[in-house]
């Protein structure tokens, strides 16, 4: 059953006669049809006899190549699209009630429903909606794959561009150019490159430091593909690290293969959080490890489920997440290693194939 | 007085004893801390004796170094924010009415804050925020002029890039590079280079279209420089126009420079919309002009006002906003001419400084 079918029979099930949709995200995955309206209104109203979607003027004709969508309605800039919402669902009936996306819809637009349809009560669809976003079918795992393989290609690119002077914004505007090159259109979220103790900080901006041999350089990148996304990072050393950052290499690794190695169906999120936050902690960096283990991703990067400490939702076939354990110490080194991969039967299928052992790039002076 | 000191002032003159922000734009205007959270909570806790940061602990340690937050509360990922809130202003008092951003807040965090302050009564901040934001200081007009600076060498770049067999992604990639070799760390938007009748899709996406002699070319692109934005569009000639698009494009360029001559406090953005607006329909193009004249830009690129049709907001000395007028047909052309600008005492003041008038670029095989 695709994805609308689907809902459509949770709304009778629960006797929704209305839901509105307006998260971009949602709507490509129940229709197919992606657009990011920014402060404007494109939304969703799904009843049991049709699909609308009321969207501004200038994406009318390529929201009507969605077969998904059974009735277009495009609003100019000068017209209120709440009036021609309430206009377009009356003669569907009075709802009693209105299904809305909790966790996304605005508190003024929710205030704009209940003014439209005063007699009526709200309930979520948030978490029926992630639960059946957070299964991947094979199809968008393929897609995952694809995005996860141009991940890969990246952080080659990456390596080959480090030479000793670079700044790190440099091997960053070079990722970007070789991917929209190779037909990217949009990286998951801003390229992150960073040199040395710079990468302590886990969310650090890529800069003007210039590379120097003997230091780790971490890559944290993905691309969008097909409205799927990737996210990849492997930390490299830029000629012989030292035994202190091997070793600190080392523990990572062993984390994150122990944690990737425990994914089965069955095993709660907490389970794979602790399994590497125990390596971690038991050579002594605990206080070090500052994040969670992963988050779900696939239209968006960062989606449910989290894999945090004391999370027990249960893993299941066809979630896709991130694992990727980090050690940061200020003043000295950052390195965070990440494989997004795919839920089987047998256990872990990662999206990215490149090797998680210790690379050891030759300095080019 | 700077905009958290004017906010708590409104806090004290609407007796609010409690002020929730969770918008990152907004955290960043009031404190000057930036940071996207993604799905995590980074929320600012405004009272009338603190301003309170609660944040992500990997983000802790770069709050800190910012004098407008008074206390800044990292939290785990394994920790519960919202309880952390609740303790974090409790020995604050009581609150009676707490001041929200309605076009911002999600309703599930909305719930939250009411289940915490089940006695307190909410009123929305967002009018008021605005209206404060929509007035840029002297140092933020400086800092979007730069912004403008780099659109327009941007567009330089897209320019010299052109060449018989290029594709609109090609193009996109070089200018992309060239912008961040100079530093530019983030676009205010997808790139836009759209070639011939692809163009007349306003919100089209970048391909592998091959660009031939005699096509116009549309460039729509920004930066962000230092958390500010610009927006420009230029539309040029690649080789000669046929008359026919020569007599299109001095059709836009005429309600662009007119509406942008027409800028003045006082005028309406209605107005604004209108002068640009009878031209083209007087021009037979009425129809083809399928969007509104402009928006406000400021941190984020689009932001109040809105200028359109109707609007009967005043222009004010210190607004900043587009002027991008255009025509659309179908199979034929899209053309477009923006300006982002300043409002001054005596009119408009552009941040970019490209020509407007039609530049006919040399053909190169």
């Amino acid at each position: 059953m695709n994805p609308l079918d689907a809902f459509k029979k949770y709304m009778i099930d629960q006797t929704l006669s209305l839901v509105y949709i307006d998260n971009p995200d949602t709507i490509a995955y129940l229709t197919g049809f992606y657009s990011n309206p920014h402060e404007r209104v494109l939304a969703l109203l799904i009843t049991a006899d049709s699909t609308q979607l009321l969207v501004p003027k200038l994406e009318e004709t390529e929201a009507r190549s969605y077969d998904a969508i059974d009735e277009v309605t495009g609003y100019k800039d000068e017209e209120n699209p709440w009036a021609i919402f309430k206009e377009s669902v009356a003669e569907d009936g009075l709802f009693n009630t209105i299904g809305i996306e909790s966790d996304y819809l605005v508190v003024d637009r929710y205030h704009q429903l209940m003014s439209l349809f005063p007699d009526a009560s709200f309930k979520s669809v948030t978490s029926y909606l992630q639960n059946m976003k957070v299964i991947k079918s094979g199809e968008e795992i393929l897609i995952m794959k694809e995005a996860g393989h141009l991940a890969d290609e990246a952080l080659r690119v990456g390596m080959d561009a480090l030479s000793t002077g670079i700044t790190e914004q440099e091997v960053v505007a070079v990722i970007e150019y070789e991917m929209k090159k190779l037909g990217v259109k949009e990286m998951s979220f801003d390229t992150m490159v960073l040199f040395g103790d710079h990468a302590a900080s886990p969310h650090g901006t890529p800069g003007d430091r210039k590379l120097q041999a003997g230091e780790l350089v971490l890559f944290d990148l993905g691309v969008v593909y097909n409205g799927y996304t990737s996210d990849v990072t492997r930390t490299v050393s830029y000629g012989d690290p030292s035994p202190k950052l091997k070793e600190l290499y080392s523990i990572v690794l062993s984390a994150q293969k122990t944690a990737q190695a425990a994914v089965r169906p069955g095993i709660t999120a907490g389970e794979l959080d602790a399994a590497a936050r125990q390596i971690i902690t038991e050579s002594g960096y605990g206080d070090y490890f500052t994040h969670r283990l992963g988050h779900g991703l696939g239209r968006s990067v960062h989606e449910f489920p989290n894999i945090a400490p004391g999370v027990t939702i249960p893993i299941q076939t066809g979630m896709c997440f991130s694992i990727e354990p980090g050690i940061y110490i200020e003043g000295t080194a950052g390195i965070r290693i990440e494989d997004c991969l795919a839920v089987t039967d047998k256990g872990a299928a990662p999206f990215t194939q490149t090797t998680k052992e210790l690379i050891v790039l030759p300095v080019k002076e």
